[in-house]
């Protein structure tokens, strides 16, 4: 009987789907997931209740996309659903082909079925390619493909590359998002409140909210950063939404919540701001080294730290 | 023939439709469009555009909303689009109703279409009562409920409250919007130059790129504004686009150009930025009263450039 | 034997003498060092080497004027002699009398000996009441009155109110000085390095050196306080020495080492600065509860430290 | 009679005399001095009384000690007097004797006439080779010397080097200042508000008072010239004199008012701070080029005005 629980209890994982999505790719990149059930789920709100209620011990979500920007969704869940903590991102080439039923030629190409979002960023190709085409909007990339064998509204559909693994489809034309470096970024996130162990190339990710009650409020949080040497690689504002003119940052910094500037910098936000949320410190996925002058090292900092012990007589 | 051709010429509004669309509660809150064409279109870039062939002299488009934050796809066409200006800004109150075919349930509801923009501010009530449904995003919230009648790919539609007036269809609930305070706001595109006069009572949009060479740039920004007590109302990123990390601010400022202080942080702005667009001078919708502290008042700086041109003996 | 060793080792205070000077005017207000020896010195050079052998338990020491600012040696000294700590500040009015042999009448006068600051002080009056007055300058307010007595190269002196106790002299005029308000400031300096407990009314002052490899050093410097509301009621900037444009500054915060905000803003400093000089957090004076805004309180910083403390699994 | 007049009004200079001291010297420095009158007096309030009244055209007086600091009585005088004009700086070095009446040695020596500032210079090698003498003030260096072959008031008196050649004194020790590099900075003034033309090596003095009615002014006068990329070669606090923590500041900064980024602070400056003087902008002594960066250069100063202009339709 333990080892049937053991068995029935064995790590889930949650993600976008269908099989073929961009976030699916996410989820293959990560090993302690291999050979693991995962569970495709419909949004970004479906994957955090899995993780919220332990049907999955983890959950990947796209956050923010290199043309698009910060996926909405995705922040405010992260901003409203408490004791979260990303425990690591993975990055996802966006790469579209524009697939259509067997036989299907891209001269028959009439109407285009995509989402929105996929739709935006092959705009260019299709004013070239499909100067006269028209656009019926799916709900997911891999859902516009997969629509083009289920009803005839559409003659083809943009689809994330490689689904013609998953679908008997034919392959139009392939590459034709129009910034070929576009990428995604996911987060894998957990209930997991251990830290992953800081490793030189790590990102620390906050939602900060601004005090209400002064003026020039973002650049003082701002200025908790700069104060310590930290930089930001990405900074989204997001209204509160209760009223015009209250927001909440989305805020990755580089480094990890054990480097001695990042603790301070979180010291300063904590006592700045009314509501911080500490999304977690995790590896960097493009592994590049974090750089920061030599006056913001751990050493000056336990330094100052022992100086004024000592002055204290602590 | 010429009185005739005055008349062909007579000023055109474009606007998001069809009918029953918040925008075109906007564009009837305009004065000069009364009475005159309405060109009903089907996105922004449409609109837009209409304004820059001169088919219409104004285009009303949504730039924010209190709960979804900036409108992306508004911001970035101001972006990207040079020599437009906004004239006025207007404000809509939010308010939905989840509508489906006649006969439909609440329980029979799988698939809901909706604008992405809707489809966010009624989140909270989606997934309380529709926790497994799945998404299609339409054009325009009116669209989303037009094309229940006329495809099955959605079985409800989220759609402005009384759209039951102009289609027929059920109204499953009413006021499903997260936050009963919802307002979007609207502005009115044109191509004049011409700033409106100050007011006493006024907003300052800009689109500004942060230069990439130094860490620090947006604290920097902030300051162009801080040091002459110039209040924002609304700062929002977006990405650039071409890489992560790099990003434009859509900002909105208290004030006018003319305005000393203003004037004095667009100079600032522009000597800093590699890129400053500027999107007009205009009324505030709510007729607030910009409050700024006597040592920004418009006399402390022409008394400064008197003082300077003595010095100088200009 | 023991109790004659007791007599030999009973603290003693070196203050700029002779009696009838404002610096022993300030050592009479220190109730440990009634009934002590007190040793009178010639400079404040002097004072402190007799604390650092010992011969003294502590100097007092003017350290700023009301009128003519930092008492430079008093400044640099500190800035040079290690281990030397300010334990309390006194303040003595500066209030002066014109005083001659008796028998003088103010008709009679036409040389005035005085100190150049004490002249300085006084040069409206002088105008005033002896237009055609020579001065003859003198290495102390007291020497000038003593001169008197011992020479007649003066015929009236300028010199401490109350100097007719010790002196046997005229009083031309009392209450000379142009300024009535003006105040002298000086701290009693020992070795001892327990900090006084704080009494919600302190003050803690720093010699910081700034770091010369970086433009807005002051600036930074600065902010250490500031963004912890930590308010400045001296800064003085002294130069190193070295070379032109190399300096270092004296200062005095509001508060008490023992305040968290200045214990961070300490800490701040320390990381920032090449050498900072704790000089000690003492009583004021003044009596003035230090005020600080609520954002700034001692919890603040202490739940931001759990806060952390929490995160980091500590 | 008209050609006489002429002669008498041939341009006449003040400068700290007599004859040996280091303002000498630095008169000798400028060329249009050379052949006229040279009118020696005893203090700075007299060589600007003589500019005020007309008497000499110009005055020169130290203003800056590489190791004492600014001139206190120079900064104050600057700061009261109104109208007045720096035209240009000269540097000397500091190289002093210590000089005693014929016969004397170093052990007779108890007490040393100097000028407080000479005195500030050599207090290192006072403190270590004459522990326990006493000091009088002297109002010039040379004057200290002289005084001691009139009066027997001072055993020895410390003086310019090369004072021997004009009194007749011993030499008792040479090269008794402390930093052997010590330079003094000295300032041509005069009631002249033609602005000399920029050279690319200029300097721009300033005495600037902080409003006192808000915390961090200091940090906010300072961004007036950060933001503008305006160095600084001198800062230095001066109390009001009316209360303590009232400061002034005297203020060199590097560039002319007719650079941009000067004129620019300038204004920021003058709209801050309720008084400004502005003491001239003048060539650099030292000759080395206004370094700065290219953000701030002229013609992105110029560059803003027009595009402002333009959209303000100016």
């Amino acid at each position: 009987m333990g080892s049937s629980e053991k068995v029935t209890t064995a790590p889930a994982y949650s993600y976008l789907g269908p099989a073929g999505t961009f976030t699916e790719a996410a989820l293959a990149q990560v090993p302690a997931a291999a050979g693991q059930t995962w569970h495709s789920v419909n949004n970004v709100g479906e994957a955090l209740a899995d993780v919220v209620s332990g049907r999955s011990v983890a959950a990947m979500i796209a956050i923010e996309n290199s043309v698009e920007g910060g996926v909405t969704a995705t922040q405010d869940a992260l901003a409203n659903i408490p004791n979260l903590r990303i425990m690591g991102e993975y990055l996802v080439p966006v790469a579209f082909d524009l697939v259509a039923p067997k036989g299907t030629t891209l001269a028959d190409v009439n109407v285009v079925n995509a989402h929105p979002v996929a739709y935006a960023q092959c705009r260019g190709w299709l004013e070239k390619n499909l100067p006269h085409h028209g656009h019926i909007p799916s709900s997911s990339n891999v859902a516009a493909a997969a629509s083009l064998l289920e009803t005839d509204t559409a003659d083809a559909a943009i689809a994330p590359a490689g689904i013609a693994r998953h679908y008997d489809v034919e392959v139009l034309a392939s590459g034709i998002a129009d910034n070929p470096n576009a990428v995604t970024r996911f987060v894998l996130v957990s209930k997991t409140t251990e830290l992953p162990a800081p490793t030189g190339s790590d990102k620390t990710s906050l939602i900060v909210e601004l005090p209400d009650d002064r003026a020039g409020a973002l650049l003082e949080m701002l200025e908790q950063f700069a104060t310590r040497g930290v930089n930001l690689t990405l900074i989204q504002s997001r209204p509160i939404g209760d009223e015009f003119g209250r927001y909440r940052f989305v805020i990755d910094a580089e480094g990890h919540a054990r480097d001695e500037r990042v603790a301070d910098a979180l010291l300063g936000l904590r006592r700045f701001s009314p509501k911080v949320i500490f999304l977690g410190s995790y590896p960097r996925a493009d592994k590049e080294q974090t750089q920061h002058s030599s006056r913001y090292a751990d050493d000056v900092f336990t330094d100052a730290r022992d100086w004024l012990a000592e002055i204290l007589g602590d």
